[in-house]
């Protein structure tokens, strides 16, 4: 059932650097396997492509890493591509230690993966797709799954469903429900996005949802001490200095992103909603108080809620949602102290 | 230099409901004046028709009150309104009395009022109709200048620049700037109204805009109460129940605003910017903690450099910064107290 392209490749020594324990030979496939389920809001079990990463030292277990709607497989560096989203803390020696795991990672399923009478795609058929390839690859049972985001949503719809298939759960940011306020703010993009289909400016429409993307992904007190200069007049009208900065994250979404992609993961975010009774496996939660956009209480409640042994563990940033980006150096002990069962069990 | 329509009027007693004390004749002036100012953005003195309410008690000490930039000069009910937008607290028998006080307001002016040459208009420029109306209506020096949200960015621009003309200053939910992720927030809304007259589709884009302001008006617990239902599949797309709420207030502005108006109006917002130490009138702040467009630690920086003495009156409110419309059983004693000197000089 396997597709191309496969690869199975040795990561160089010089790949190394400053790793306190460094395994001589990683293994690498980045390829595509073909899985069957059927989609949540599909009536039919649907056979779907899932792009996938799978790096790290060889029959060491595995650690399933899924990030935001705007992250790929591509969690860190590797053969063909310098960087990875999430290279401070997944690599040689890095808190997410490549020399002790495994990290394996799919790119987003969309609707059109799934079929042509699936519209909407959910955190559970990511799920799915993911547990899928767990037997696929023949992996049996992950270490852990460390989610952020959309990513932490799509752990717990892991947990819920397959809870053999994983021994604990890692959430950053990401809760078993997306805040109404943060579902008003995406509907606004996506109607911004639909207004943009439909009047053929579609490049304009998305960038201007990434823009207000942006607005709910940085803490408050961030943009107050970035942007507290005055606005300058250009081409007859005021820019203000937020404003450059929203264009040029408005501009480089659009080179990278495409619309109905946006929109199907947006909706998938606000559809997302897992009981957090039905999950057993013992969980960390990481949460911003900065995060607007999905609020510490949202965390509290989660954690309140698990079914299994939950910590919460809170950490301070100025950097609002995105501090799970951006705070690699606080994040790094926090992530070794929750895998320490992955390092422990070897 | 006084402009038509002027019309004078007593209202009937009838007008005087549950008002403990209830004076028999108040007058209503309700009309356009033709002042004359040079705009901030503009280099020549612009003649100026000012539209206007003055309405109370015959001879009493007058009282400025301005609202939001979607509020107009109609703060209370009157002779042909039933309504006014803040008639629970303006009204007689109500915090600010119309059996004791006098109360002016104006329409917001927009750039068209000052001239072809002028492209912004400024809170500064709102405060200098005022300033002329005042003197034009012979009133000499108002006795407050309570105003919210735009309206206290416009009394703070009225007490910097026309010191002699008022006694104190009751300023809610605004501040002597934008805070900058208001402003970011701003200015996404703007570009979706160009992109809207850019693209022919300008009522669709003034109700998105729309939308997204309120998702910026109420507070985020507010937001989790009311909208915690899951969505519903309607016309082959799901909706969420916040989405309802959110069109309904995106269709009714469009009803009743224009986008060049909105454009200017919240372009003039983010251009606001008044040295707090330049305005020496006592002051009475009043914040609300759940309001995110202005958050209140840019109140306590307001009141630490204001020029003269200043209170922070803190109230608690689920509505974020529409809690200066909702909260009117709260904001009566403070602003009655607030206007105690108004009362007290007669």
């Amino acid at each position: 059932m396997s597709a191309e392209p496969l690869t199975v490749i040795s990561l160089p020594e010089t790949a190394c650097v400053a790793a306190p324990r460094c395994a001589a030979d990683l293994t690498e496939q980045r390829g595509v396997r073909r899985v069957s389920f059927v989609p949540k809001y599909g009536s039919e079990t649907a056979n779907v492509d899932v792009r996938y990463l799978w790096c790290g030292a060889p029959h060491a277990p595995t650690v399933i890493v899924q990030g935001g709607i705007s992250a790929d497989r591509d969690v860190c560096a590797g053969r063909d591509r310098a960087t990875g989203w999430w290279q401070e803390l997944v690599g040689q020696g890095a808190a997410i230690d490549l020399a002790e795991c495994r990290v394996l990672s799919i790119d987003w399923l969309v609707p059109g993966d799934l079929g042509d009478d699936v519209a909407s795609v959910s955190s559970e058929d990511q799920a799915s797709a993911l547990a899928a390839l767990v037997d696929e690859l023949g992996i049996g049972r992950v270490q852990a799954f460390v989610g952020s985001s959309y990513g932490a949503m799509t752990g717990l719809a892991f947990a819920a469903a397959h809870p053999d298939k994983l021994r604990s759960l890692v959430l950053l940011a990401g809760a078993h429900r997306p805040h109404p306020l943060s579902t008003a703010q995406r509907s606004v993009q996506r109607g911004i996005v639909r207004l943009g289909i439909e009047s053929g400016r579609v490049d304009e429409a998305l960038a201007l949802a990434r823009q207000l993307a942006m607005t709910t992904y940085r803490g408050s007190e961030e943009f107050s001490r970035r942007f507290a200069a005055g606005p300058e007049l250009r081409d007859g009208r005021f820019h203000f200095p937020v404003e450059d900065y929203l264009e040029h994250a408005g501009r480089r979404f659009v080179e990278r992103f495409d619309p109905s992609r946006f929109l199907a993961l947006s909706e998938s975010i606000d559809l997302h909603d897992i009981s957090p009774e039905r999950v057993s496996a013992p969980t960390t939660l990481v949460g911003f108080p900065s995060d607007r956009l999905v609020p510490l209480s949202d965390l509290c409640e989660l954690q309140r809620r698990l079914g299994g042994t939950a910590t919460l563990e809170v950490v301070d940033s100025p950097y609002g949602h995105d501090a799970f980006l951006k705070e690699t150096v606080q994040l790094a002990p926090v992530l070794r102290h929750a895998l320490n069962d992955c390092r422990g069990d070897r």
